[in-house]
Parts: C-alpha cells; sequence; structure tokens
C-alpha cells in the first residue's frame, strides 16, 4: 500500500482531522483519521504516557485503602467529555516539549494523584491507540509508588477526577463490571491481574 | 462537569470532529475529539469487535505454524492509513447493523483469516480505546479458533493484511520487540501472556 497524499481538513488547536489518499493493487482510496501531530506520520515517538502504579504496604495511605491487606493498583475515575460520562483509567497525560517518557510519568503522577515513583519496572515502546482511526501513540510504564504527605494532588481546572485504588479482589469485581465505563488498555490490564491471579 | 453544547465540524461519512463545551466549577472550556457516530453520547454500545483469536493442536494449518508444539496466538500485520506503516494487531472491524458482537467476529475473522471460531471464552463489555480523544468503543472477544481448509482469507480491496500466527517464545519476542509498531490492547494482551508464562 502507498500513500499518495495527505489533506489537512480542520486546524484546531489540539486535535485535527486528516485525509489521506492511497493506491493499493490499483484501488485507489480515501481514509480520513485524527492526529495530534502538525506533522502526521513524521515521527515514531509517544505524545503521552499512560502511568500503572502499584502501592505496596506500608507506603499505602488510609485514604488509599491503608495497610490491612497486599499490594493496590491505583487508577483514576475520571470524566471524560468525548464519552460524556465517568470512565477508569490510568493516571496519564500528554509529554511536554523535551520531556522523556520517565519524567513525563513522574510529573504526571504526582499533579493527578499525589503519588511518588518510587521504582520503574517496565517502559513500554510507543504503542498504537486505535490504528485505524488515529496516529496517537502512547508508551506505558509500570511502576511502584508511594504516597507524599505533603504533597496534594493538583488536577487542572479542567479535570474533574477521583483517585481510586484497588486490592485484588477490587480489580476482579472492576475488570467484571459491565456497566463502569473503562479504557480499553486499563481494562487489559486488569485482566492481566485477574488472570495472574494477583497483584504481581 | 457538564457538557453545554456539541458542536459538529466536519461532515464526512466515516470519521467526524466534534467541539463540546464544558463547564467545570466555572470555567468554561472547550474539547475537540473526534467519533465515528452520527450522533455522540447517545448510545454506549461498541461499535467494532476485536478477536483474540488461540488455535489449538492438532487444528494448525502448517501455513500458520502447524502441529509441532503447543497453542498459537494469531495476529494481523496490516497496513494502517493512519500511521502510514505496517502494525501488529488482532483481526477487529466494525459491526455491521443489527449484528452482535459474536456474529461480527465471526465474520471478521473468517474474512480476515479464514479461521472459525469454535469457543467463545469471553466477550467484554464496550471499553474505550483513547477517552481524551475519541468516545470509541470496542468489544473484545477471545476465542478458540480453527482453520476450515476450503475458506480462504479475503480481505477487502482497501486491506492490505498478513495474517501471523505465534508461539509463546514468539508472542515473548514481538512484545519486547521495540521497532514493532503494535497496536495498544495487542500489546497489553502480548504483555498478558508473557507475564503468565504461557498461552492459556
Amino acid at each position: 500500500m502507498h500513500i499518495q497524499k495527505i489533506e489537512q481538513l480542520t486546524h484546531e488547536k489540539w486535535l485535527n482531522l486528516y485525509a489521506a489518499t492511497f493506491e493499493h493493487h490499483g484501488h485507489v482510496g480515501r481514509w480520513v483519521y485524527a492526529s495530534r501531530r502538525p506533522q502526521p506520520h513524521a515521527e515514531r515517538t509517544a505524545a503521552a504516557v499512560i502511568i500503572v502504579p502499584i502501592l505496596r504496604p506500608p507506603s499505602i495511605p488510609p485514604e488509599l485503602g491503608g495497610n490491612d491487606g497486599g499490594p493496590r493498583l491505583v487508577m483514576v475515575k475520571e470524566f471524560r467529555v468525548p464519552i460524556g460520562g465517568y470512565s477508569f483509567a490510568f493516571p496519564a497525560g500528554l509529554l511536554n516539549p523535551g520531556e522523556s517518557i520517565e519524567e513525563a510519568a513522574r510529573r504526571e503522577l504526582r499533579e493527578e494523584t499525589g503519588l511518588e515513583i518510587v521504582a520503574v519496572r517496565r517502559v513500554t515502546q510507543p504503542l498504537y491507540s486505535s490504528t485505524g482511526l488515529t496516529d496517537e501513540a502512547v508508551a506505558m510504564i509500570f511502576v511502584d509508588a508511594c504516597a507524599v504527605p505533603q504533597v496534594r494532588a493538583n488536577p487542572d481546572a479542567s479535570e474533574d477526577l477521583e483517585v481510586v485504588s484497588l486490592d485484588f479482589a477490587g480489580l476482579c469485581r472492576l475488570c467484571d463490571d459491565r456497566s463502569a465505563r473503562i479504557e480499553a488498555k486499563a481494562w487489559t490490564i486488569l485482566y492481566l491481574y485477574q488472570q495472574l491471579g494477583r497483584l504481581p
């Protein structure tokens, strides 16, 4: 398959629609997609980071479940304008210019949850959110975190979010809850731990 | 948070850009997002299905690895116009009007890979691809599949895809391959099986 040209259909600040003309085995088609990038196809870097944070006793603060059990997985329940309601996901955010994935993860986790990264377990390559719809690529970072008593979560004025923490039984309930709106990558992580039978 | 109004910015056939005006604690903001729906926020159903197919011996055809080992995970390596290159993902497609998730999964799996579903292991609730960018919701279906000798994969003229099957060692290599472009939900499923230590 060969892309012949790309036309920018809108000129918004954060997200735009593009139409690509492609040729494949003599068939010429048009594919419309969304992108946050000023130059589509110019790079393969992650534009955002998704943080999968695990709290381990005795570092779990009372408001996130306390130290009466095993490790807890931290998520956010956030109002998302595109879906017009609250959804469960992991703390996440766009990278600032020049910021590394780990730097962005430390900043976003602190801002959204008041938590601090104490160990980085794995950082993924850029992963594509929905390859038929957008070129959005995100890196995931699996971390251990702890609460910093003097730091409070400090969401943007445009953010409406609640920090939740889940023990193993709680994450299994959320994974199976068909009434909850859950971000797809977050659901597969819940399913991972459910299938593993424990938080790592 | 409260959404005050939604304005449709484009009038394309398959995907459009919308701008929502929202109010939160006295702050009024504008959020631009992409949607395939004619009526944004009107429903919470999945528009597409993603199939996670596992082949088990002795049903594995020679071209997908044969019967010399354990189960194999089937993926597609497909040219995706939005990212301007080939990416690894699971077989997937949009639901036709009136089609159930399982019906769409059977049709798409047969069309894209020539495989037939023989057991459904799990069907998820609608899961959101990227809640800051789009209202796209997809259901995932975990299945056992087998090859049907007289059926050949029959992709659309606009599709440029190759069916690949992975044993456990192969899926671990792909999960760790930082040069491969991988769809995010697909990567987390690879990571699930890598962490489990086997295909289920």
